[in-house]
């Protein structure tokens, strides 16, 4: 194709991991920008993503956007931030294959297509928005040859997007630090470790069955923040120290502090969430059997064996050290939450396999064959079946990366979605 | 019967309500002395009482308890320091009937036997301990002839057996003033408005069904004291100025301040509770339902129409202004909680006839005939049979008083239970 001619489509496809928080995030001093009122630290999932196409061509008429298959507006604010800042960011382009050049000029006069989908359900409340605002951001960069001007300043663009995809970039655990400055040039997310920092760490996601009428995140951290009394001492008082110790704990790889840390922290900002009126419930009563479950064992152990975390829903990120008490804690799952009989177990348990193998279960039979409470510590729950729609497994991930073209979610030839 | 012989009994019963705080009480500074970290506000529930009847006969060989008709042990430090505090302030007694003289200086040698019943479940956790130790203090007082030396003396001794009992000596609206001094001399109780200042004021219990296995209050209290950051927040910065606020708005009956307060405060009660490690759940989804209904009820009107407030249970007690708003209140809970089909209604609402009688529900099937939600506003809520238990209407109630003898839990011959 020339590069005279408007036949032409340039394309980059990328991939960016979705992340939970240990310390929370709720609340903005700047709704615009996206400033956070205290910092927070994640982990990023593995397995979790969504993978995004961005494509610019002369023959394009608007920007357009279609998610997992379905054209959605791109006039939001949201979109048009973060496509503004890269392409203010923009650099002469050459096309290794084609020799085709985009001068640093011209990037301003095209349009882009972008096409993203997640590998996991979007209403399953799975922070599917920061994945998905941190692999655009991620794409068009690659696409435009935007540089950062200093480290994390890409951050800062997909925190435009949703505050949480400024974490999804970088893999392992991630910082993001509130910053002080108006403009929001400091608030940035940076890589606190690597993925492989802490590689024995398991994740497990109980993605809870029946879902309440949720507030959006949204608006509910804009309610809290005007009318939860405990909300600002928390940020103010509480958070800061929970981050030096945090921080400290995920370089020790220490994770009974990890776990008391994380525990504590998700029922404090579930309990701002109560503290503010009207009072905002995400949790249910299966994720308080979820907390029962890890609290008994915890206790009755005498030491934290697992974690739980919960977002702006009832699902649970549960946390295991290792493989042997990874296999227990899937075990008990199982045990006290069997899907309905006639669920297929490789669809109940998903993601990681090698967490799967850990539990020994091959068929919803296996369940009933495990060890029986009296041999659990801490175990005294009543069973109940169907409450949980299914357990995903995973570890600590990698940040975003770049894709081979044989991944785009756009035909190079039209620059749409392909039928 | 002879003064010096030992054939003679003497006694005294007295009846003492049940109280329900809107400004909450959650935390101890000094457990032996029970001494609260915050001050609280309560109003006195009418229908709701303990009545408990204390003697003393030279034939009596030790201090004995009949809780509901079994006995229990008085070996608590609770019942010994109630009882300890009264006998230390006990006068020279003469007995109209029976010309009996018991001096000051011989009480000391005589054993007490107590019986003691409530008109409510106990189980219901609905504050009976704080009814049983308001009406045990007041009933030894009346028996002993003990005066107090300054106002508010007595619900310092109730106090010691249960930190609310100090708050249902009282009539109407109460306020428990936390106090500096160590020994608590000033941490008393002090009624702020009669039962009449407020008498269009309609409460409505609902008793949840199924209970969730529950932390008993001391021991939760105590584990927030030690692990909750937002604890001390909300009891140094958040409770004083909510007790002027909330005083303010029960002396003007100004319902929509007082449901906005009592609705927040309850909240954050139970936010501190969650904030504690491990997290403490009192309220079940069943009460999150409540809540849910009138809070989108509230919404819908723009100003507060019902207010709620629950304690360590998920029994949740609503609050109306008056009888038009108690009426719709009351077929609104009837109609979204519907008892289990085989239930009788007089079985089902229970307690103040005239409130009751405000739904014009006669039979189970009345509860179809209601209006439908359409008629309703904010009531997007699916209906469900027998969540709750029953209902209990009551209004502002009178403080602790003393009964004819007629109405003794106590053979006035043997001073033990009657057959």
């Amino acid at each position: 194709m020339g590069i005279e001619g408007n036949d032409w489509v340039l394309m980059k496809t990328a991939r960016a991991p979705s992340n939970i928080a240990v310390i929370k995030y709720w609340g903005k001093r700047d709704e615009n920008l996206i400033l956070p009122i205290n910092s927070s630290i994640s982990v990023t999932l593995d397995y979790l993503f969504a993978t995004t196409t961005v494509a610019v061509s002369p023959s394009f008429t608007s920007d357009r956007l279609w998610l997992n298959g379905k054209e959605v507006s791109m006039e939001s604010k949201r979109y048009k931030n973060c496509l503004q800042q890269i392409r203010s960011r923009a650099t002469d382009v050459v096309d290794e294959k084609t020799g085709l050049v985009v001068k640093k000029e011209s990037w301003k006069d095209l349009y882009v297509h972008v096409a993203s989908k997640n590998n996991f359900p979007t209403a399953a409340g799975l922070a599917s928005s920061a994945a998905g605002f941190a692999c655009l951001v991620y794409a068009l960069a690659h696409l435009m040859g935007a540089k950062e001007s200093y480290e994390g300043e890409f951050s800062t663009i997909a925190r435009l997007g949703s505050g949480s995809a400024c974490r999804s970039l970088y893999g392992g655990f991630v910082k993001w630090n509130m910053g002080k400055e108006d403009d929001g040039s400091d608030s940035i997310a940076t890589q606190i470790v690597k993925k492989d920092h802490w590689k024995d760490l398991v994740i497990i996601i109980a993605v809870v069955s029946s879902r309440q009428k949720e507030t959006s995140s949204t608006a509910g951290m804009q309610t809290s923040v005007k009318t939860s009394p405990l909300l600002q001492h928390r940020a103010q008082s509480v958070v800061p120290k929970r981050m030096v110790e945090m921080e400290e704990a995920i370089m020790k790889r220490d994770f009974a502090t990890f776990a008391k840390l994380t525990c504590a922290d998700s029922n404090q900002f579930h309990a701002t969430c109560l503290d503010t009126s009207p009072p905002i419930f995400y949790m249910n009563d299966t994720s308080r059997r979820l907390i029962g479950l890890v609290e008994k064992w915890n206790a009755s152990e005498g030491t934290p064996q697992a974690a739980y975390t919960f977002d702006a829903g009832p699902n649970a990120v549960l946390f295991a050290p290792d493989d042997k008490v990874a296999r227990s804690l899937l075990q008990r799952i199982l045990y006290l939450f069997p899907p309905a009989s006639d669920a297929d177990i490789s669809r109940y348990v998903v993601g990681d396999q090698s967490i799967m193998e850990l539990a020994g279960i091959k068929t919803i039979d296996d369940i009933e064959a495990l060890p029986t409470p009296s041999e659990w510590s801490g175990i005294d729950i009543p069973r109940t079946k169907g409450e949980l729609g299914y357990l995903i497994c995973s570890r600590p991930g990698q940040g975003a990366i770049v894709l081979e073209d044989s991944a785009a979610l756009l035909d190079d030839a039209t620059g749409f979605p392909g039928q």
